[in-house]
């Protein structure tokens, strides 16, 4: 952690083990990446996978913002778990309970490009890689894996229930936390698929 | 739209139309902001709530990105929700189904703090403003509403099954889409709770 990433706001909700940086982004399926194209910024959602010490994304090569960070544009990656609405007795202490990392830095294009779609796919539809075709030579051209290093991180992490004023806590008012999950529903079947299979299990 | 929102990555998932964007905002809890201090992009998420014209984000005066968002920084706020898993036959086919939309301009406080304030409340918790006691002097002090104009924007909403090869179609593999979804799960009292009260009803 270092100055940038040090966390001014709410410290307490800091969290400096790594085990906590694997986890919220081993839950992730898409980050945010900001990065500032002609002096503006910009937050694009893209599909993310960690990698151990690294965290890939991907993208089109004809992208204008993907080739800016191939080049190695200062980017801040962040991913957000909404883990629940926090209703407390006041409006000024209701909150949420998330989950939520950054990373600061810089992206450069993957040595290992095949074994990052790899990871990205495996991640996302875990058992899906092994049984699709390899990607072709053309596709392989249209697609650019990233990693960003995990070096500069910060993590938040806020999973208490409601605080309240100790003079607030006679108020009338139910108070607590109402979850918020991220379900996988029944799978729909794509109109041309050709072949009665089972829908693969997902977690 | 203009020239920094027109969307050149696949076009035919745009949509141009105030509705979407309408739709996009107003299911949305969080946002991703984009924003530059000192050289470098941070993507911060922020509880956000559209107010006709305007996107409304609040935080603490006590932040420094706050502060520069004040100030008029440029701002990108970028809504995304993921609403499926896109298992197409190959894996450069596959992808996700999703609703995003991205905002560009600047902030600057609300006129109206305290209507700012409810706006939000009340889109992330409704019903909830008016059996909370009103905020304290000191808390609206501590607190900055800043509003976006919906002026810059653009959406896309990828909701197609998967698009495959021609040649790939005959692929013993299943193809479709993985729902997702986002749930509230049932309220959990707070540990100090008083009062036997039922839980608020959520959507």
């Amino acid at each position: 952690m270092t100055d940038r990433t040090r966390i001014r706001r709410l410290p307490e909700k800091t969290r400096t083990d790594r085990a906590a940086l694997d986890e919220v982004l081993d839950s992730a399926l898409v980050a945010h990446v900001a990065i500032v194209d002609d002096g503006q910024p910009y937050a694009l959602p893209m599909a993310c996978a960690r990698d151990g010490e690294r965290l890939l994304v991907h993208g089109s090569t004809g992208s204008r913002l993907m080739r800016a960070m191939a080049a190695g544009a200062a980017v801040c990656v962040t991913v957000t778990h909404l883990d629940g609405l926090v209703l407390a007795r006041s409006a000024f202490n209701s909150s949420m309970q998330y989950r939520s990392a950054m990373i600061l830095g810089s992206a450069r294009p993957v040595a290992d490009q095949l074994e990052g779609l790899r990871v990205l796919t495996e991640h996302l539809i875990p058992g899906r890689w092994d049984i699709l075709r390899a990607p072709t030579a053309k596709e392989l051209a249209a697609t650019m894996v990233l990693e960003i290093p995990l070096t500069q991180w910060s993590v938040k992490i806020s999973d208490s229930p409601p605080e309240d004023e100790p003079e607030d806590l006679d108020a009338a008012v139910w108070a607590g936390v109402i979850p918020l999950t991220v379900n996988r529903g029944a799978a729909v079947p794509a109109p041309d698929l050709r072949f009665d299979l089972p829908a693969p299990d997902q977690p």
